[in-house]
Order: C-alpha cells, then structure tokens, then sequence
C-alpha cells in the first residue's frame, strides 16, 4: 500500500493551480462584497435531516457519519445552497430582500462525471424574499461579471422554465420511482423513453411531453413552444418570462439558448433554471435558478435565486500559465541584509531565503538575487 | 426535530465574523507568499493509512467513511500538517529548501476542549530540507508576524524540546498503553501519577522524569535543568539549543517561556517544540515544532519544522467589531444610475439594490444612499 496514493477523483492542488484558485476566489468574493452580497461560511459537518431536506439525489451524494456526542447521523455537505438557504431562514431575521455569498469544499461519494472531483470547490451568490424579474436578472449579470472576472469569453446561457414541465405531469399522479425515471429520460432527451414512461398520461399532455425532448434552440423556440404546447396558464406565463427575460438579457455579452427538457436540479429547483456553457465545454460550468421553496423544511418560505459554480474545474479547465517569480537572498543577521529583504517583501515581492547554499535559483523559480554590490549596498540583480 | 439545529460545536459563521476572518486568512496568506511560503491545497478526503501514518491521537479524532468505488477506508482530514509532509515528500520532488503554507478546514469527531470547534480552520507554514537552528527561527518569525498581522500584542512563546523527554525514556522499555498514561500524567503535571508511573525507570532517569514536571519558566529553569537531569549528551544538546534560541529571539516582542514537561503534540513531533498563548487565553492559540520524521511514513524523511493555528479559535477569542457600511440605491434600467453604480463599485463601495423598497437602509447597515438631485445628476448622501 502506497501512504502517498490518494483517492479516485480526489487531488492534492499544487502550488500552481492552488496559488491561481486562491486569486479567482479572491477577485470573485470581491465582486460579490461591492454587491453587496454578504459572505457567510457554514459548516461542512450538519445533522443528515439538514442537508438533505430537500432532496434525494443529494442524500446518495453525501457521505454520513455518526455524531459520537449524540448518536446520531450526520452528513459532510455535498452542497452549499440549501445551508445558505437555511442561514436566510433562521439565523438572518430579516423580512427584507437578503443577498448572501459563500466558497468553499463540499464533498461528494461520486464524481459528477469522470472529468470532476469528489471535492468540487463551491463558490456562488444567493438572493432571497424577491418574486420579481428584476432579482432573476441581478443575479445573471452577476453571474456574467463572475465569467468576465475569470475571463471565460462568450458563454452560453441556457434557460429552461421548470413549470412547463411541472404543469405537463401535474394531473399524472406517477409514483416517485417513475417520475425519476422521467426526469433521467428528459435530460438525456431520450425520446423513446419519454414516450415508453408516459404511457399512463393523457394524449394532450403526454403529446407535450414528447415535444419538449425536441425544444431547444435559439429564442424562436419559445415561438415553436406557443404553438406545440397547450394554452395551459402556467405554461403561458413561463413562456412569457422567458420571452421577458430574452428582451432584458440582449444587451449582454452572452449567448442566449433555450432547452425545455432541461430539467436539472429538480431537487430543489422550480421556476428559471439555467445551465451556463464555455466553449468546447461538454458539462455546464454554472448551474443557477429559482428554488423558492427550499426554505420551506425550515420552516421559512421564501423566494430564491443564486447560482453556483465549481471553482476547481474553472483552475482545471482554464488553467492561468502565469507563475509569480521570486528573488533570492543569502541567509544572515547583517541589519541591512533583513532591511533589504523586508522592504522588498513589503512591496509585495516573493524573497526566498537560500539556508546556506541549499537552495537553486532556476529551480526555485527565482529570475533575480539579492546581492552585495561594490559599494557592500544590497541590490536586486537578474540571474 | 429542527432542521436547523446543528450538532454541538458546530457552527456556522455569519457576515461579520465571515468577512472577518476571510481578511485574516488573505493578509496571512500574502505574508507567507512573500515570504516564498508556496500556497498548497490538500484535499479534505483521503486513504485513513495516509492521514494517520504518524499517530494513534489523530485515528480517534477522524471521521471515518467508507470509499464507494473501491470499498476501502477513508477519512476526513482532522490536521493538515501530515498532508502537506506528503505533499514535500512526493509531489514536490526537491532535495533543496522547500517551503509550503495552507489554510482551510479540517474535521474532528470531539473538540479539543469546550471552547473550541469540530471544525477548526487551520492556517500554517512549514519548513522542509534544513536541520540547522535557522530554519527554527525563520519558522518562529513567521509566526510572530502573523501574531502581529493579526493585532495579537505580547504573545508568549513557550518552548520545549522533546529529545530531554526522550532520552530519559529510552532505556525503559515502556509499553505503548503505559507510556500513554505517562505522556498524560506529565502533561497535566501530574506529579503522583508520574511518580506511580515510572517505578520501573532506573533511579537517576525517574528522579530527572519527576523534577521535569517542575521545571517551567523563564530562562533560568534551562540552568535549574542542566544541575538536576542527568549529564547525558542528547540532553546537553537539547538545553543548549533551547539556550542559543533564547540568545536569539533577544530582540522580538514577544515573551520567552520555558516548560519541559509540555510534550504536546508527541504524536509526530520530534526535537523543538513550541505553544503560543496570547494574553487571557488559557490555551495556545498556535503550536509548532520539529517533526522530522513525519516524511518516513511516506518514504522521504527529512528535516521539518513548522507551525499551525486555528483562525476560527482567533476570531471568537479577538472580534474585529469592524463592519463594512454599504450604499443603498434604488433600482432601475437608467443607464446614468447603472453608471453610478458601477463607479461606486469599481472604488470597492459595497452598493445594496433596493427591490422596489424592499430593504430598509438601517436594517441593511447601509449608511448611505444614492439618490438624485435637483439636476438629475445621482448623488451619495448620508442617511
């Protein structure tokens, strides 16, 4: 057995992956603060019921152990999102809009696909107690000021209206087995399964169903989707917010698409969900929407829209190639010596110490010396 | 049940001390970058033989999971020292100096005492490839810049250096269960207990074993010592090492103690080790030391000196009290407002949308607004 093997899908980050995570997090908090998104940090240990009160997918993610001063099960979190949401609930009193940020570790029992970590690095933006358009809309240009921040150039926003497809089954009465093989066929826009799994529906509904798998596109979707689905109102208005929200984002940077079977995230999410593309990027980099009633199981319902993304497969993806450069300096006590190394670390530089000879220069990705000139002055000379 | 409730010593961290600790955690992080401290991210998971090739004490603290792709044992970190000697040991393949920091949260499955948290945030540097005295002092320089980073006014560095312990032990052939209860009963001073302990020792070692429990203070316990313990080489050594530390550490601000029966930390330690306290605080706020041997688990032992401390256990015991105070403004489309906005928050203003009067100024710690004048032009005025 090998001490120094680590799990499948689980990665030690070093210094060059580590030092660029640590900035990106740093420019992205920033953002967030001068929005005034108030940062939290929960815990990455809750009781079992906590983290997982809305959902069952999360509850096969997350690993569980048993709280030795009670007995009972608790969970390591396997997202952020439901403890700020429980955060707004009950520790921040307040009836007012309330706009929270966070970033950090969560840990899953699988990877989410073989490309990604069981350790992803959460970082995101939730706003609370706002039904309106407008929060949607806030929370997207800040998820587009994130990608700015980072540098992903052009991304892809793509919509989905959760209750087009909630409307669609609502009258179906299916069994919570079969409905989560419907939510698995919808997002892999499996056809024939769709058709199989809604034998039991009526024709009208069932006929919508089908249409959906086929409704992804540009904005002339939404004008495909008028005609094909049924003049149901919930339908309509979530046709007519999208068609809002398409008019509102327009002036943006970003591409635009639409794909009604997109149905992830059912776990705690209803209304606008979104999935956000880079390029030659198979998985989503973001995910983000409403989930207006996951503060329900804690006793505080309220709306909500955040988004999230994972910080790590950003350094992975897009990794910097840049290096700071550090400069050597001899190890001693000489007062001029310690001056000279101080100021120049005051000014932000990276200043290596050199134990007697056991350090390289090259190696130690140091481009410059710390060294006594004729005049015994200390000077900073190129190597 | 409340879903909200979280196990004991577990807690969230709301805005304030969040934000708190978030500019603590970066002004130490840069400390150590420049002073070539490589930044350094261990994961929270890893193969338990990993975590704890070095210790029984750390086995009883993890949490323990069961690895669903391979069955196998894992734990959640609960010290990330042994990670980063893994990470020197066979990632960075370097015979030179190599210096490495970190910072994140770890797990435990108790509190190390009532006061403190399951999940300590722990932010540390370590030092690798240097025996000499040098690489002690560097290391406890850091530290008292980071102390002074932090605002902590004369802290208290108290030393020790194991090998005296060691050596007096090292003919006794002591069971590992007996040898427990002996690294306990000096810990506690326990006089009696070291007594009733050590009847098997030979006359001269137990005596120095007994007198070691009242040799703490300031330097002149390091000549109460050399007349008490044995004339033994390694202990010459060691009480010359602890006299050339204090020669040199003359000049800090910081107050020097000594105590010879503090064998904390003996699970990895080896040769110097140190417990920092701060003013009114009953435990260390910091600990540090040489553990030399730690890379042997993973196949690579050399010289290691470093030093750890938990930032959540700071900001409890020292509050900033600090707020950021934010602009209220209101929302809409105006492209001039937009421009205001944006301005105000390239400058690192935090500015708080109002959603059509949901959020009260006061309520939002908001001390400012943005509003127009007679002219139309958009204004910050105190509220």
């Amino acid at each position: 057995m090998n001490q120094w093997t680590l799990p499948d899908y689980i990665e030690d980050m070093l210094p060059d992956e580590a030092v660029y995570l640590e900035s990106l997090r740093r420019s992205i908090l920033d953002l967030y603060q001068t929005h005034s998104y108030l940062y939290v940090i929960p815990p990455m240990l809750e009781y079992i019921e906590s983290l997982n009160g809305n959902g069952q997918d999360m509850d096969l993610d997350t690993f569980k152990v048993v709280d030795q001063l009670t007995g009972r099960l608790m969970g390591v979190r396997a997202d952020i999102t439901p403890q700020v949401a429980r955060i707004d609930a009950h520790l921040i009193q307040n009836d007012e809009v309330t706009r929270l940020s966070y970033a950090g570790s969560v840990l899953r029992t699988k990877p989410a696909s073989f490309l990604q970590s069981r350790e992803p690095f959460q970082i995101g933006a939730e706003l609370y107690g706002f039904k309106g358009i407008e929060a949607d809309l806030e929370i997207q240009t800040l998820l587009i000021k994130t990608l700015s921040t980072i540098g992903i150039q052009n991304p892809v926003f793509d919509f989905n209206h959760l209750d087009i497809f909630t409307s669609l089954i609502a009258s179906s009465n299916m069994a919570r087995d079969h409905l989560d093989l419907l939510y698995q066929a919808m997002q892999k826009k499996d056809k024939s399964e769709v058709i199989s799994l809604t034998k039991s529906i009526d024709k009208k509904n069932r006929d919508a169903l089908i249409a959906l798998v086929s409704l992804y596109g540009d904005v002339n979707i939404l004008k495909e989707a008028e005609k094909v689905l049924p003049q149901d109102k919930a339908i309509k208005s979530a046709l007519q917010f999208l068609n809002q929200l398409d008019q509102a984002l327009k002036h943006n940077q970003i591409k635009v698409s639409y794909d009604l079977s997109d149905i992830r995230g059912y776990q705690y999410h209803n209304g606008l969900v979104f999935s956000v593309y880079a390029d030659q990027c198979y998985s989503p980099i973001a995910l983000g929407g409403r989930y207006d009633n996951i503060g329900a199981s804690f006793g505080r319902n309220r709306p909500a829209t955040g988004f999230t993304m994972d910080l790590k497969n950003i350094v992975t993806l897009f990794p910097s190639g840049k290096k700071a450069k550090a400069i050597l300096a001899p190890q001693g006590i000489d007062s001029e010596l310690q001056n000279a190394i101080e100021s120049l670390r005051q000014q932000g530089e990276i200043v290596a110490i050199d134990l007697f000879g056991h350090m390289n220069a090259i190696q130690n990705n140091c481009d410059r010396i710390l060294i006594q000139d004729a005049s015994k002055a200390w000077k900073v000379k190129t190597v």
